[in-house]
């Protein structure tokens, strides 16, 4: 079999500025960590790498829940994990739909046979707790499952509310806190949540590729209580703590470099302790915010809704959606996301994520937009980085 | 939330030589693709990388197969989306098992609903194609499915007569390649398979996170053709193909760092060129027997049937397993793997997989198990150094 494999050139990415919906920058200590050399699944210094990575996981979701590890998967993954353990098909499943997120958590409970009961909200704003205290009545749910922050509109669902009242009907309380876990407070044992994914490659600033799992004692009650098997051999969370337990044993392989990585960007966070850096995330996000409006676009959240690692502006009349982030990427190396669904050509999705919520990023953002939507004859006011510096000084 | 983060030290795994059943050793090459900044999943540099990978790994598999992709997951991963995409409940399924891997497929058929037809095969043996044959008359299975190579016990399973049974009664053949591709010849096309899965961390030398897949047109043909759902939403192949195809439509965020990896280590291959990889393997593997021979230890496999990246020694009576593993891995910084199901306590399994299969560690391994061996009391028969060296040199 004759192949050149000299037409291959040596990998040169460059060196982008991420912030779209995720991945977000990687910082240095976290690829320096991922390229230690590989060692075995069962080494004992690999072991203790794992049990480290458990206690770092526990402290970013707040939670002491014992089976809290990486899925060797990504956040989607997560998501099919939670529910694939959780659920039998038959089960009633209410599902809060109000983006993306939402939408494909249905469509996985309906491959699995359960009987979905969707509640829809509006892209953009929270969910109505009243609204799925209404689709409930006269339910027995065996989920309530919500997407903390909706990635795809940049709207925020606070869990307290939806919290009480799967407690109520004595349903599961299943969270995704793909975008929100690492950037904003999540409590997961003070606010009674059962089951939580994330992803790696949002506010914990790693690459793609695990995503952190939680499940609470009820949460592994219902798995013990199943009648069927759990149709993913993969995911079946029943074999996978094995090997993440005192048993140790093996199931599948272990992405080990990426488990470095994880292990090295949850350091960073506990360096930086919870608080503050939810603290950064606020306060980077104000700054964008009042640099956006001061131009005179506008956000497409209400205010009290708004996530603060994932800004979602409005596209103004006229303006290519397209062109405006191929100039973005090719004149400054910025990366932003577009509009997903419904909201594709209409929105901006600009991420202010774990190491990439800072002000050099807030600041080049403003300047980059700013200058090439002048150039495409957009009417910009002026002192969007006065605003912004503002934000930063008071 | 207090919370000490100085006492996580510095990741620092060492450096070890691995010679265990998987991962293997990583190139330094790879290590540092890896370790590349990160970059979205629909950067135009990443999609040109996506292009890469697909097409270095159709030259590793030998196909033309259009849907040759990695799969965001380790090799079981893999293994279930083929299982997942190719069976629909009622299937009948043959699966041919003769190690841990073929029993995994078993227990994947049964989850999923298929019908099994299940072929036994003595571990440590290759699997008799006869056997099929008989056990499959008067049966319509959907797919006839086979381990190349069982990581569990060093046994080879030729594919030729298989393929031809699988075409006889028009099922899909599906092959496990996870230990076998990058070692040996695979030849999906020639050979005539319609499913085949790898993993990265075996004869690939890149680290564990990914799975290497590929399906031919009637595989992807049963696809389509499907009347149910894929119950997977994260392998649901019909989606997934989207996004590595010309569309280009979000399903998941790929695991950007690993696939800069797996391009890196498939270019490292292409670099050497298949079939002087296939000989370096072999020549490696007589050599390591012809030490473990001569020191008076015998092979698992009977020799037509061995793997040459998979090594399976019998355990001399009364030594003791793990105390030698130990020791290996402690006083040589060398992992090589014990025996799993039947075979615990009985074998030690010798990887000698992509980057690892060299005469260095050959001799390191046949040094160092000797010494081991000695020290414990065990009666080894000179000159083991001098028969591996004789290989070589002939």
């Amino acid at each position: 079999m004759s192949f050149d494999a000299r037409k291959f050139r040596d990998l040169d990415p460059g060196q982008r500025v991420l912030m779209g919906p995720g991945p977000s920058d990687v910082p240095p200590r976290v690829l320096q960590a991922m390229s230690a050399p590989c060692i075995g699944h069962l080494d004992p210094y690999f072991l203790e790498t794992m049990n480290e990575t458990q206690e770092l996981l526990r402290y970013l979701f707040q939670t002491k829940n014992a089976l809290t590890i990486p899925v060797s998967g990504t956040g989607s993954a997560g998501m099919e994990t939670c529910f694939v353990n959780l659920i039998e098909p038959g089960d009633e499943v209410v599902v809060c739909v109000n983006g993306v997120f939402g939408t494909r958590m249905s469509d996985i409970v309906n491959r699995l046979g359960g009987k979905l009961i969707r509640v829809d909200e509006q892209w953009g704003r929270a969910v109505n707790a009243n609204k799925v205290k209404d689709a409930i009545k006269g339910k027995n749910p065996k989920v309530l499952a919500v997407v903390h922050a909706e990635t795809s509109t940049g709207a925020c669902t606070p869990l307290e509310d939806l919290s009480s009242i799967a407690k109520e009907v004595g349903a599961l309380f299943l969270v995704d806190m793909v975008t929100s876990l690492g950037g904003m407070e999540v409590a997961i044992d003070k606010t009674g949540i059962d089951a939580a994914y994330s992803g790696t490659q949002k506010c914990i600033s790693c690459p793609p590729g695990l995503s952190p799992i939680s499940f609470s004692d009820k949460a592994m009650e219902a798995l013990k209580n199943r009648k069927s098997h759990v149709v993913s051999w993969y995911l079946d969370m029943s074999m996978v703590a094995s090997y993440w337990g005192a048993e140790r044993k093996y199931h599948h392989t272990a992405p080990i470099n990426m488990i470095y990585a994880l292990r090295e960007a949850l350091r960073i966070i506990a360096e930086e302790g919870l608080e503050a850096r939810w603290t950064r995330h606020k306060l980077n996000h104000k700054a964008l915010v009042a640099g956006i409006e001061t131009m005179g676009l506008e956000m497409l959240v209400p205010e009290s809704e708004r996530l603060p690692m994932l800004n979602t502006i409005k596209i103004p009349d006229g303006v290519d959606d397209v062109k405006v982030r191929k100039a973005l990427l090719k004149d400054f190396g910025l990366e932003i996301g577009g509009g997903l669904g419904d909201l594709a050509g209409k929105v901006w999705r600009v991420g202010l994520m774990g190491h990439a919520a800072r002000p050099k990023n807030v600041f080049l953002f403003l300047s980059a937009l700013e200058t090439i939507l002048r150039a495409e004859g957009v009417k910009i006011n002026p002192g969007a980085l006065d605003a912004a510096a503002e934000v930063y000084a008071s």
